[in-house]
């Protein structure tokens, strides 16, 4: 047991630049958990350590005190190795629908412990619950079946994991903490190890849909995090991936199941194609089945029967009609030309205005809404022809989501210069 | 009316590094003294104005905001000038009881509003409520009406003025933020300037028992007083004064009263009298009296019959006994030479462990309580000849007191040189 500390001990310790002991970590953590540390004391700390950091050891006992706050799941008993990913979210960013079932099909059990979106980025249990049918939430019990049996599983994360994290995280949101680079780190990490995972792979984006819009923040965020996991035993890597441009061709709910179900069919967006087969390629090789090519798994079909087999587990109906948006608005190409940048944070503001995000956590979302993209940079686009379709059940959200999209594209003259981003930056490992 | 601002977005525009605008602090500081902005937001606000600072247009429009969070007095009907000092708190501070009725004698009316002690500095109304019958609240009414009539008022600070400041200065002191210039300047300040002085001197304690323990930081601190009291049109000094060495012979509640008496009687601890003409020069300079000798007005006696009428406006009998602490414990020199230190926090602690100060602002304080030292630093001092006077209702409490004074002073052997230090370091005007 941690020995008694005073929290304005602890806050004076970190506001002046000192290290904080083990001790006083241990200390804090857990008595803001119990209530014995007010809001109002973390909330001052939280801002002492954004601004004057904490060292890699610090983060580690600090993340290591929330995963203490919780219970742990252990997945020791499945017959196959296990990998999870985590993405910091983005615009478009489905992966995870048809990487998990591809990753399973491929033989290694994915226990993917999601979250509902909040703000501009969408949430992935939110694009599956667009599913007629489909439920996220599963007892443990049926979690550990489902990963036996599929093995994959996408499901909402348990209370019990790292509560101490889910209070902390509600604090940064209301008091201007959230971009601390210890705290992000360790509100992912803790979660991640909670939940029991042998590797894992974090998808770090960087740009202007994403936390990070610098490439050094994404980089040290990765880092941090790398380390975290490997401190803890979780064979841990990360890509940074671009997210100045938006994933595929649709931002929503029930769209983006329709893409991943493209991409699980063998067609879908490139991009999406691309990103899902190199997070899969890391996901194997983490489990040490870097002998498979997932590319294989992907055309041979396999990944489908995995989808099909895991939306059905959880009540889901994979062949019925996804929901449909109940008014549409097209916007067209102003000019002609090449389209030479798309904003991922202009197209994920627009579809967070027509209803597929949520202002509040307990806040609804539309599933047929979203923005659909007709053409990605590089294209070639033909004045007056469709460039976005907007999808809302509300008519009432179209002016909004117009405004965000203003000044969020570039149209150049046929002919001009154009150099794609790569989609992965970098690899931290 | 300032314009409607969002907690988060003024607290990620201090944290990083920006300057607030008018309209932020106003609002703000506005929301928080109604409930609008939560204490977890202010208390990261401050911590990040604490590490990132305000600048001098900040910290005006942040006091200004909290003066009018409450009522404002208005001393201009009384027909003579008015002049207030104001002390950061220091050990064996009772400057402000012989200095009100001294000024008051020379013709300068004297509102002061004070606090209680709190921790190891003590409360100017905690000495006074030693006098029998005296008391501490009086209604605005009582007040000018005193100030007309015996020229001098040492009273509570009404709950109106500045209730902002009172809101804040409770959530500083459990979030580790009370150490920020801007906000203790602005705190200090903010209540002064709302009491209504026309002129102000503020005496900058620096040293081991003072707030501020180096010269650099307790001057950056009166710099920024004297600018706001010059923006707020009040006539502002400020004197650095020496706090290392406790003042005067005594730290206590009824003992400090007698110290003072006896000043006013014209003899008195020689630091007492320094310090007391010292502040009560800058006062009448600040009031346009400087024509005045203080020194002269004291050796008259009309000071003591100043302080006698002052005593008695409030329900006090100067003339009683005052309170004896029940028990005594004296500390005899170990050895022979010359007193070459004497630590004013040792003292100030020693004296709030034998019940002369409070931990909590809701704790009583013993009358008697105290500590008497019979050398002062430069005194040669006589092995086994008594040191120091511990006084208590608690005959409890005298080991604790002990180990506070232990390490506290040096006696160094007679011939060793010694440096008395300058009692008045700087000026600020």
């Amino acid at each position: 047991m941690s020995e008694a500390h005073d929290a304005v001990e602890v806050i004076i310790a970190k506001r002046d630049k000192h290290e904080l002991s083990d001790s006083q970590i241990d200390w804090v953590v857990d008595a803001y958990t119990r209530g014995a540390v007010d809001p109002e004391q973390m909330s001052a700390l939280a801002m002492a350590i954004l601004l004057n950091g904490m060292n890699r050891r610090e983060i580690s006992r600090w993340t290591n005190a929330m995963i203490a706050s919780g219970e742990r799941m252990d997945f020791s008993s499945l017959s196959r190795p296990t990998s999870d990913k985590h993405s910091t979210g983005g615009v478009g960013d489905k992966i995870t629908l048809p990487l998990a079932p591809l990753v399973a099909a491929c033989g290694v059990a994915v226990p993917q412990l999601s979250g509902r979106g909040l703000g501009h980025t969408g949430g992935t249990l939110d694009k599956l619950e667009s599913i007629p049918g489909w439920r996220a939430n599963l007892s443990n019990e049926e979690m550990m079946a489902q990963l036996e049996n599929v093995g994959a599983v996408i499901c909402a994360a348990g209370t019990g994991l790292a509560p101490a994290d889910k209070k902390l995280y509600a604090l940064r949101d209301i008091t201007g903490t959230v971009e601390a680079i210890p705290l992000i780190a360790s509100s992912i990490m803790s979660k991640k190890i909670a939940e029991g995972t042998g590797s894992l792979v974090l998808d770090v984006k960087v740009g202007t849909g994403a936390f990070m819009k610098d490439l050094d923040q994404a980089r040290e965020l990765a880092q941090t995090m790398v380390a975290l996991g490997t401190d803890a035993g979780v064979h841990t890597v990360a890509l940074l991936t671009d997210m100045s441009t938006p994933l595929g061709n649709t931002a929503g709910n029930a769209i983006e199941v329709q893409e991943s179900v493209d991409v699980l069919a063998g067609g879908g967006p490139a991009d999406v194609v691309e990103l899902t087969l190199a997070l899969a390629r890391e996901m194997l090789a983490g489990a040490g089945r870097s002998d498979i090519d997932p590319a294989d798994v992907l055309a041979s079909g396999k990944a489908m029967d995995t989808w099909k087999a895991m939306i059905r587990a959880q009540d889901g109906d994979p062949d019925a009609p996804l929901p449909q948006a109940k008014h549409s608005h097209v916007v067209t190409a102003p000019s002609s030309g090449v389209l030479t940048r798309l904003d991922a944070m202009a197209v994920g503001l627009a579809a967070w205005r027509l209803g597929a995000g949520r202002a509040r956590a307990e806040d609804p979302v539309q599933a047929g809404a979203g923005v659909i993209w007709h053409a990605r940079p590089g294209d070639s686009v033909t004045e007056g022809s469709p460039l976005f379709t907007l999808l809302t059940d509300d008519a009432g959200r179209f002016d909004r989501a117009l405004e965000s999209l203003e000044g969020g594209f570039d149209i150049e003259p046929a002919g001009s210069s154009f150099t794609p981003r790569a989609l992965v930056l970098d690899r931290i490992e």
